[in-house]
């Protein structure tokens, strides 16, 4: 049941992470590692992340049983087109955080389709880079599988116990399913965040203590990877953009002295929700 | 220069944690304590932040040299009356979240009123409650101070030093300045999570990783206390939701595969500006 070989495609922060994770909880097995970078290959070699090291990803996945697709989300077509005559019947998933257009293209381009297990590991931070990657940045954090009529239930099965040896809990749901709810809880809090940093006056920022500090550390995250994600979900995320604007109207129309009991609901209502989700501390390291 | 008799008026999370930082850093200074509820008191005097308790504010401030206004920004009004038979020439300032309306309605009331210091700390966290004081709450975290054309300049020293002693960096700017550049790094964030929270369905937030927990954290304050600070500032509020519905609109444009570059530029542009900022673990009690 356990891969004996994982080849690991983008060694960065996650892709790096989830090597030294395997070989932390899975020491007999052999990781291989893609970069284009022969820096971050080398970097990734000395960590210990990865035992084995090549710049093109149809050689680094000879071999494997299970193949994990970690660059960034929009260069994943040119990546599965190049390994698919090399996979064979190896498992392949991904950590990317979209799925309905990741999971079409890889039931499109490899030659198994139901080998191909879409997956998204909540694990990472705003930082970038296999010089940022712990063995322990998937402890306790949700990883997300989606399959679809395609998958195979045996691939299915492995990918999740896969996950869940390197010490994270999953969730099943459907690609569409997934896009829509992590674009309420991951896509929108970015943009916002972003948003707030580009619309503060250079002097108010100056002023800025924790609570902004907290409130906007996602938006430090990578722009092309971000804008990736975005464009991808850009569905879900117009849906989402519109709720807001239209929240926004409603939360305005609160700030008169008359509405003062209604504000107050609002608020008390948002606080207790936001308290029953408990502290980021009582997580290890979801993003 | 430095007071003897400090008289705090509501002894809460940030009250008591300056009843502890004075215990800390001035300690033959004696800290008289007012709360309208007996339990708090007991607690405030039990954990030190206080020498002397009194459920009556005009009784709590005889004696003192220096008066802060700890309570919740929407019962400053009749604190304010029921101290000003007593404050003689004591120095008076306060922790309010909004300046211009506290500035205004302090110098109404007094009788002296250029004894009157505006004062912001930026210290608290989400948390409530004498229980959570600190003696380290304000530690290099950052104070305004808002002075108007009335304000005694002796006074404003005095304070500013006050504010010093407990550990505080300061900044002096003018109460409409401080709530217009307050509103777009605290206040606006706060709504925001609050619509955040509120927006997203149960089952996404089951979902939310550390991201979205910080992002949120903030919205877990207290409803009464930010509905007070919001409606309080609802002007300057009215052009923050505005700007970030225009903002939104903007970003919305962008979500278009043939935006990603200019896309791309804005994400990295908040990237580097967030970046900038540091991360919350270089400050230590802002909130």
């Amino acid at each position: 049941m356990e891969p004996r070989t994982v080849s690991i495609l983008g060694v960065g922060l996650l892709g790096g992470s989830i090597g030294l994770a395997i070989k932390r909880r899975l020491n007999s097995c052999r990781v291989i590692g893609y970069g284009h970078k022969s820096a971050t290959l080398d970097s990734a070699l000395r960590s210990g992340a990865i035992d084995e090291a090549y710049d093109d990803p149809g050689r680094a996945v000879r071999g494997a049983d299970l193949v994990v697709l970690s660059t960034p989300v929009g260069v994943f077509g040119p990546i599965l087109r190049a390994i698919a005559p090399f996979v064979s019947d190896a498992m392949v998933t991904d950590v990317g955080s979209t799925k309905r257009s990741v999971v079409k293209l890889a039931e499109e381009i490899l030659p198994r389709p139901g080998r191909f297990v879409g997956s998204h590991p909540m694990a990472g931070s705003e930082k970038r880079g296999v010089e940022f990657a712990r063995a322990d940045l998937c402890d306790n954090a949700l990883c997300m599988l989606t399959p679809t009529d395609r998958t195979d239930p045996a691939a299915l099965s492995a990918v999740e116990a896969f996950w869940k040896i390197l010490g994270m809990h999953t969730l099943r749901l459907s690609p569409a399913d997934h896009d829509s709810r992590v674009a309420q809880i991951s896509h929108l809090p970015h943009a916002l965040a972003a948003i707030v940093v580009q619309s503060a006056a250079p002097d108010s920022l100056e002023l800025a203590g924790k609570g902004f500090l907290d409130m906007t550390r996602i938006a430090g995250g990578d722009g092309a990877l971000w804008r990736d994600i975005l464009i991808d979900n850009r569905d879900n995320m117009q849906a989402c953009l519109a709720q807001i604007t239209s929240e926004l109207q409603k939360f305005a129309a609160l700030l008169a002295p008359e509405k003062g009991e209604e504000l107050r609901q609002f608020l008390d209502r948002a606080a207790q929700r936001r308290g029953g989700m408990g502290s980021k501390e009582m997580r290890n390291s979801a993003v």
